[in-house]
């Protein structure tokens, strides 16, 4: 079986993480490997260059985490990690204060910037830090070209002739912790960008695509985004469903009710499925998971044609991941 | 006094803090402060790019020695360094391996980086970076253009068809100790590179010149064989003097010897000394000062017309450098 996970940071992450598990463990011969193979297109619209470094932060968080080397607390980053280096660079009083800049993880940034300036394309780069994760996936940048996302904010005090502000979205998510309210999310270099080889490829010619409960706005919405990328959903013989990353009328994790919020999107299970669309009607999905909390939206949809299920959502860890990504694939009778 | 040092890395920055030393001792009022003006020229020959980050050997050895901050055992790099980001990106097993990039240096590196991606010239770079370090000195890179030095070499062994290859600088001289015979020096971009704002004027309007006892051939030689930089020198109303690096026909530090042997030039006191040539015979230097070992070219040397001088030139601490730099002041009638 092929299947393509869309992919933001923590969430898709970890949700790809359970999902392996799953594989392994329904392999017949129990000897751990995996019959599947999985693609993980990864969002690169929150990738900026930072001290003149490129950080990719969903690749990062996938490949530390499908490699092992995850921080288990934050779910980002990297274990055992230092921030000697910036520390030291706090001292040129520069910026950037407030983003972590690991030891470690700059260690990646650096092997990666090396590559990209040396003429690599990011998946080719990806490929190349990938042999050292051995993530049990094929990784793809879902574009080789740069895309950034800048959020136009407000200050909103009433009190500036012009409050409105672009800032790159990691000052937004991580410095503001998404506080300012956002007017709009701003993608440089969308328009321009084509989804990276294999992109295309791994949405149509697959048996399913997974969106796992990653933000839908600026993780899974900027991967649609991406030129070519809806058509090829849109056109493909594969059945595409999607978690929730909304519990209980609330963001299970980061803080995609902001994002939601800019879209004028309710922050609920059906307004989100409702927002990615039916693909009968137009829209991307076939099928939707939700939580057992918001199993009351779930006659509704089924009514309005969609393959529709509440089960226990939240990926408290491995196992109880491995049964979500279970219950999805079961959805549109892609078990393994 | 306006004083002018033309400096590679170790030698240079340690002769600079003899020479602040110096000032300071011999200030009236005895407040530790100085009336002179250092301007110190930096070669940036052995610059490059190193996982996509800039690294400026001698700057940095400038900075950090004149800040009090350099590795007092090896000369340069930070004190209490750590390897921290190293350790780690070896694991991506991508070359480089044999450069050292501290932590603590990377820091710099990475502040440069940024800096230099906004926009910012090397020269307004370097006066930002100077703002943690406060050398005491004016610091003026040679270049705001990219000049690297690379190293034709030959494997020597009399098997391969063509046995020569060209290597960056800092690959010959860190990885290979400058073992690899050296065919001959290629400055990529020097044809094209211009002095810095405010290295020629530092060259003219300046009351001496100094050429610290730095590497006659990448570093110093560097410097001189930027476009402009020797007819400046020519035509300037201050005397020039330097002090040998050569030392009882050997190089006091580094490797200047396979250097020197690359050019044809002997290692000696006197052949360094012939090699910048007397500036009233078209050459360079009006003055040369030697160390008591080699004091047998003394005659000679005076005999055509040198300024010269010799005394003890060993760099033992910031007391005798200062000394050396008084001497060197002392032979063109330029005392503090």
């Amino acid at each position: 079986m092929r299947i393509t996970v869309l992919s933001g940071g923590v969430g898709g992450a970890r949700f790809t993480l359970g999902l392996l598990a799953l594989l392994r463990e329904r392999l017949p011969d129990g000897s751990g490997g995996t019959t599947a193979e999985v693609t993980v297109v990864a969002n690169t619209g929150d990738d900026m260059w930072l001290h003149g470094v490129r950080v990719c932060p969903d690749l990062d968080t996938l490949m530390y985490t499908l490699g092992g080397a995850v921080h288990p607390g934050q779910g980002w980053g990297r274990r055992e990690e230092t921030r000697r280096v910036s520390t030291d660079l706090a001292a040129y009083d520069l910026g950037w204060d407030w983003f972590t800049l690991g030891d470690l993880d700059l260690a990646t940034h650096l092997a990666r910037t090396q590559l990209l300036r040396e003429g690599f394309t990011l998946s080719q780069v990806t490929d190349r830090l990938c042999r050292r994760w051995q993530p049990g996936v094929r990784l793809v940048p879902m574009s080789d070209h740069e895309v950034e996302t800048h959020v136009l904010v407000t200050d909103d005090d009433g009190t500036s002739p012009r409050p409105e502000r672009l800032m790159h979205f990691e000052e937004w998510w991580v410095r503001y912790r998404a506080s300012l309210p956002a007017l709009r999310f701003v993608q440089v270099g969308l328009e321009g960008a084509v989804p990276a080889p294999g992109v295309l490829a791994a949405l149509t010619e697959t048996d399913v695509v997974l969106l796992p409960p990653s933000n839908p706005v600026v993780s899974v919405g900027t991967i649609l985004a991406l030129p070519g990328v809806r058509a090829a959903l849109a056109g493909s013989p594969a059945p595409v469903v999607g978690v929730s990353p909304i519990v209980g009328g609330a963001a299970v994790r980061g803080m995609a009710d902001a994002c939601l919020r800019t879209l004028g999107v309710e922050t609920s299970a059906a307004a989100v499925a409702r927002h990615y669309g039916l693909r009968s009607a137009g829209g991307l999905l076939d099928a939707w998971l939700v939580d057992t909390a918001d199993s009351g939206c779930v006659l509704g949809l089924a009514g309005q044609g969609w393959l529709v299920s509440a089960v226990p959502t939240l990926m408290t860890d491995v196992a109880a991941t491995a049964e979500i990504a279970a219950q999805a694939l079961a959805l549109v009778g892609r078990e393994p």
